[in-house]
């Protein structure tokens, strides 16, 4: 699937077929099994992100496939023909049928890791994980707050939260389909408590959430930015971290300077190319 | 000058005639020289301050004034009368003729500081010194932004970065009262560089500046918040710090989620009294 432009995917992405390329010396050829489609991945096609790929490109940034073809320079004890393997880079047009990568691009799987979960672990669980780890030391029985529960890296965060004897307190919106059905997912990934943007405008709201939590809030994980990232720093306690990985309203954040100066609430980016 | 009742300072503070305060044991009697009057004070008075005296309240954070009595407690290697001494705590009360302190609160000064610097070194030079210090280790050479730069503080990190090496960048409003005189005063403090508000929000103004800077700009310090923060984001360089440590403009920051997440531009508050 590839675009010869920046914009609508809708329209920009045709399926394409190309002659086989020829294999580098020291590069593998990947089958692809499985890619994952990730906000990212829209925006880069869209033109509308940090980073862009020359012109035409293939889509996709992660997916899962199975060596069919290594080159001479290989060397077996990295990656061998018949081993299936992740990106460890982005940019790898994963929405193709074979995709070149060099042997330090690739890394190779458990067998007991299913393509599924291995399709779509490099961008979002890692994301979740490293927002987990890298900003706040948090001990079994903290909280982290986030909101866009239901994202890829939202309910990654649940179930690494879940693992880690971590409380998640999960905003998401009221208005949208099957509410029920996905309140219900949540639970079962392990989500602690649920809640809803207008709970977090609302003194009563507040008041509430505030009195299902034992400690304070000290880290924050928002993908929506606006009034949303807004409503987070309205539930964490002092010295909090408010992490921002991505930005699906498409609005700037509005944050209180008492907030930042008396409470010294504290902003961090998260990119996952970055890391 | 006490206030009953928080609100405005010019009708509720009150010139009063008070009995002199029996000494403490472990404190020292304080003739007051000078008191300066910070942003700070005045926000407090009116009860918009994240720390409120007890009601009652004299006014007045931080003051240079003389020993006349010390209680008997007193280590005479820490205080005696006849030295002249700072507040290295606030609330003290300085807006007035005696304040009592304990030893333990008040910090000697050498004979050849000037009461004029001693009145007012406590807050603002100090919050300017650390702002410098503990986010972003500058080196000389390194660059320092700043909005509010007319403010006490500014003029502190204008000096204090000239002493340290780095070039300090100073945004102020170009409607201001003498304007040349405020500039020419700027420059004679040390001040590298001056822009207006205006420079930062269009393309030619931060091209102009940027053509003025050898190297990126990590540090930002903001006292205005609103719109004035958001034009310190766009001269700032990847992973920069902007400290927030005051809101003048009584607004709230607009931040762009991009520059967070793809620049890894990181915010912070300074809040003096929490050091």
């Amino acid at each position: 699937l590839s675009y010869a432009e920046f914009g609508d995917p809708v329209t920009q992405l045709r399926f394409e077929e190309a002659a086989e390329a020829p294999l580098g010396r020291d590069q593998v050829r990947v089958r692809m099994l499985a890619a994952a489609i990730n906000p990212a991945d829209i925006n880069q096609v869209q033109g509308r992100y940090a980073s862009q790929p020359p012109l035409p490109a293939v889509g996709g940034n992660e997916g899962v496939g199975e060596i069919v073809e290594a080159g001479p320079n290989v060397d077996p004890a990295v990656a061998r023909v018949g081993q299936r393997v992740v990106f460890g880079t982005s940019q790898m047009g994963t929405w193709s049928e074979f995709v070149l990568a060099g042997q330090d691009q690739v890394l190779v799987l458990d067998d007991d890791t299913s393509v599924e979960h291995a399709s779509c672990m490099m961008v979002s669980a890692c994301t979740a994980y490293r927002m987990l780890h890298d900003f706040v030391q948090l001990q079994p029985g903290d909280i982290v707050l986030q909101n866009g529960a239901t994202s890829a890296v939202g309910r990654a965060v649940i179930q690494i939260a879940k693992s880690m004897g971590v409380t998640s307190v999960n905003v998401l919106r009221r208005e949208r389909p099957d509410l029920e059905g996905t309140v219900s997912e949540l639970r079962s990934l392990g989500a602690d408590v649920l809640a809803f943007e207008e709970d977090l405008e609302t003194r009563e709201g507040l008041r509430q959430l505030r009195a299902q939590l034992d400690r304070p809030v000290h880290l924050a994980l928002n993908c929506v930015g606006g009034k949303s990232a807004t409503n987070l720093t309205r539930l964490v306690g002092q010295r909090a971290s408010l992490v921002t990985y991505g930005g699906m309203s498409l609005r700037p954040t509005q944050l209180s300077t008492a907030k930042m100066i008396f409470e010294d609430l504290r902003l961090f980016g998260y990119w996952m190319t970055r890391w």
